[in-house]
């Protein structure tokens, strides 16, 4: 080990006994090491269109599987179990000849010694590319970080099922009128597509699930609320799909505070300068900041949490990091302030980044990213859902329909596929959500 | 509320505040009230085989689902999704015109006064049926229950198989050859049917899965012992039965000790009488007994931990009181010391106890429980199970199809057999198991 790598690791890591540069047990092959840090739709999709004879891949994530994040809503509402949403990581590498998985968290990136340090060592690259993707941001605001429930991992939606569901267990059990309103309330903080989808589901299983499995629960009394901070619901899309989606979640009896800043929640009452609301769960999906690691130059990062790359991918100041996807701000002529937060466009960042990497080694100039935006949509329950598309606007049961079938191709893996399908068919048919299960917490 | 309660709930809660008798939110109505302990095999076919309305029924468990428990050990290795084999208990009740189930735990019962003691509050019955089932017993050795893993529930399942993968993610990241052994060894504690299924599954993931997933490990020195106390594996089954599914785990390389006393366990290595094994993980399947709860006469209560009952089902000395199921001895003249702890008893039971309980009220004389024994079963993998009915004993691909058939027969919930079968196609066709994933612990 370098001299210069034990002084660097020795300074930054000075409480924790430090664990040497082992490059995680992986063999230096012939190849050029590519490590990819992240397993989201990005790094997934550059590892599935990377030609296999090219690199030494190495992907790197806290995790051992794939979130199928736009569905996750659905797994917090009792409609999908959670694991047909969810992809074995190792899987997709299973078809390159020299790859290489890692469950590590990776604590710093040190750019000028191709380093990546990790909890489980220390590992040189060749090529290094970001895409971390992003983490819940909750602006500054401890309570809310606190006492609010956020949806970015499986175990974030399992644990907003579980406490949905116990909290009408509890209920039935309590006489206590505020009491009882805190717990059958629900306050959902944000009204992008998430916000959205997920108040659209809770307002159905209300309306379907819960007067038969609550008889002794007066259903009616539980209120949904969706605050949204903007003057309109699905700021990101067209009026005619803002509007739209009001009114279905107004069919669904859902309470819309637009305009609506949220101030504070202690975990029973959710302050608003609107007032107050009683509720002693409160999902967060306000917004997001870039999943930002340690070492990286500062003037790199932007307010939003994201790393400035030119638009070939390439982080600025850097010959061989590149960055993709939510925590990747690719600078191009369409899109001067970097790409949407969206699952498409991380998956043509992902493949694109494919194609340049097989360029650079095979010393062809680098292309630049375009964004081909197919269109954006948001559901909010059976046959309602909004599409906007370049030259097409539309609602209601085909909308719902197109937004069925895109998720259902673009979820990860065959057998998942399945399973969606036939509990999506399930649920359609009996107006029934079979996993409304409280499984750990 | 009669002072006697109040004074008898004093005394014996003295440290916590007591809950008043609130009857759990529940409303009396005509019906005469039917609480039933439990919704496991027993508690969920005695109300689907309950005539609506005869009861009003009330359901108690401290899970919001019922546990498939033949198929947990699935979960534990990768097999299903943890959903696919639980099913909500509010829904076998939305069949009934008067039916509650309470998310509570039972603390204590009181016969004499005909209550039930709750977290949740106190809880009148006019008949109670006790039907809790069967816990984990570890025969008072602390270490082995501070260290090992059950498997009763699902979320005991899920916890095995985020082990079991997470040890082997962490060998990747060591080189000490000790610690190395420890993190892919497993040892399974208990010959019987859980045991031996256990040990398959995981043999063949090792087979199948592990040279694809894990490149970089030396799969083959990863080890499986299984270790049993009398001197043949199934020791309930046939002689027939036990060397077949001795002959089968061996062809899986399963390295069995029977004869063999394990002594401790301290999370790293087990102490047996024919030595050491070094193991990080040691899955408990060694015993079980009924899950008692406090206020019964102890006379009551054999040493198995089971309550004794007549051949009616009803608990002896209590008019009121009936016990099915695991928990349950209910002594007949062909099991005049009970009956074996199996689904398809508890099942027969539940049914038979429906029967008993309508007649009861009409005034009618109470029948005598008779056990129709079907044959009992275990497999160990792919094609290889082994089936013992009364007058034929089989195994091989023909005794793995009967178990594939019953098993999913009997699994509760039609949306779960599909997505089971799906599952086990998938599996079976592609040697796959994609629910390899590590989510929450």
């Amino acid at each position: 080990m370098p001299e210069q790598v034990i002084e660097l690791l020795k300074e930054q890591h000075e409480e924790k006994p430090v664990r040497e540069l082992n490059d995680l047990g992986i063999r230096k092959t012939e190849r050029p090491r590519l490590v990819i840090l992240g397993g989201g739709f990005g790094g997934l999709h550059l590892i599935r269109a990377l030609r296999k004879q090219d690199f030494q891949v190495v992907l790197i994530d806290k995790q051992n599987h794939h979130t199928f994040q736009p569905l996750l809503y659905q797994v917090a509402t009792s409609g999908l179990e959670a694991d047909s949403i969810a992809y074995p990581l190792r899987k997709p590498l299973n078809a390159h000849p020299d790859c290489h998985f890692r469950m590590v968290e990776v604590t710093e990136v040190v750019p000028e010694k191709n380093l990546v340090v990790t909890n489980g060592g220390t590992l040189r690259y060749d090529y290094l590319v970001i895409a971390t993707g992003a983490r819940t941001n909750y602006f500054g605001m401890k309570d809310i970080e606190r006492h609010a429930l956020p949806m970015k991992s499986i175990s974030d939606a399992i644990g907003i099922r579980n406490r949905l569901l116990r909290n009408y267990e509890e209920a039935l059990l309590i006489n206590d009128p505020e009491q009882k309103d805190q717990l059958m309330n629900v306050v959902i903080a944000g009204g992008g597509p998430t916000g959205v989808e997920l108040a659209g589901a809770i307002a159905e299983f209300k309306k379907y699930i819960m007067p038969h499995d609550y008889p002794d629960l007066d259903v009616k009394s539980a209120k949904i609320h969706l605050i949204e901070l903007t003057p309109e619901l699905l700021p990101a899309m067209s009026d005619e799909a803002s509007q739209k989606a009001e009114e279905y979640l107004r069919q669904l009896s859902v309470i819309i505070k637009t305009n609506t800043k949220i101030e504070g929640y202690d975990g029973r009452v959710v302050r608003t300068d609107a007032g107050n609301i009683p509720a002693r769960v409160m999902l967060w999906t306000g917004g997001v900041s870039g999943a930002i690691l340690p070492g990286l130059g500062k003037g790199l990062v932007t307010k939003k949490g994201r790393i400035k790359a030119n638009a070939s991918g390439r982080v600025k100041g850097y010959d061989n990091v590149f960055a993709i996807g939510d925590v990747a701000q690719i600078e191009t002529k369409n899109y001067p302030q970097g790409h949407p937060q969206l699952a498409s466009v991380a998956v043509q960042q992902g493949k694109f980044l494919a194609t340049n990497l097989t360029r650079h080694i095979k010393g062809k100039e680098l292309k630049e990213f375009h964004y081909i935006n197919k269109g954006t949509m948001a559901t909010v329950g059976r046959k309602k859902a909004v599409v906007d598309m370049k030259k097409w606007k539309f609602h209601g049961a085909a909308a719902w329909l197109v937004w069925l079938s895109v998720h259902l191709y673009s979820l990860v893996g065959f057998k998942n596929k399945v399973v969606t399908f036939i509990n999506w068919a399930w649920n359609y048919f009996n107006h029934d959500r079979e996993t409304r299960l409280i499984i750990k917490d």
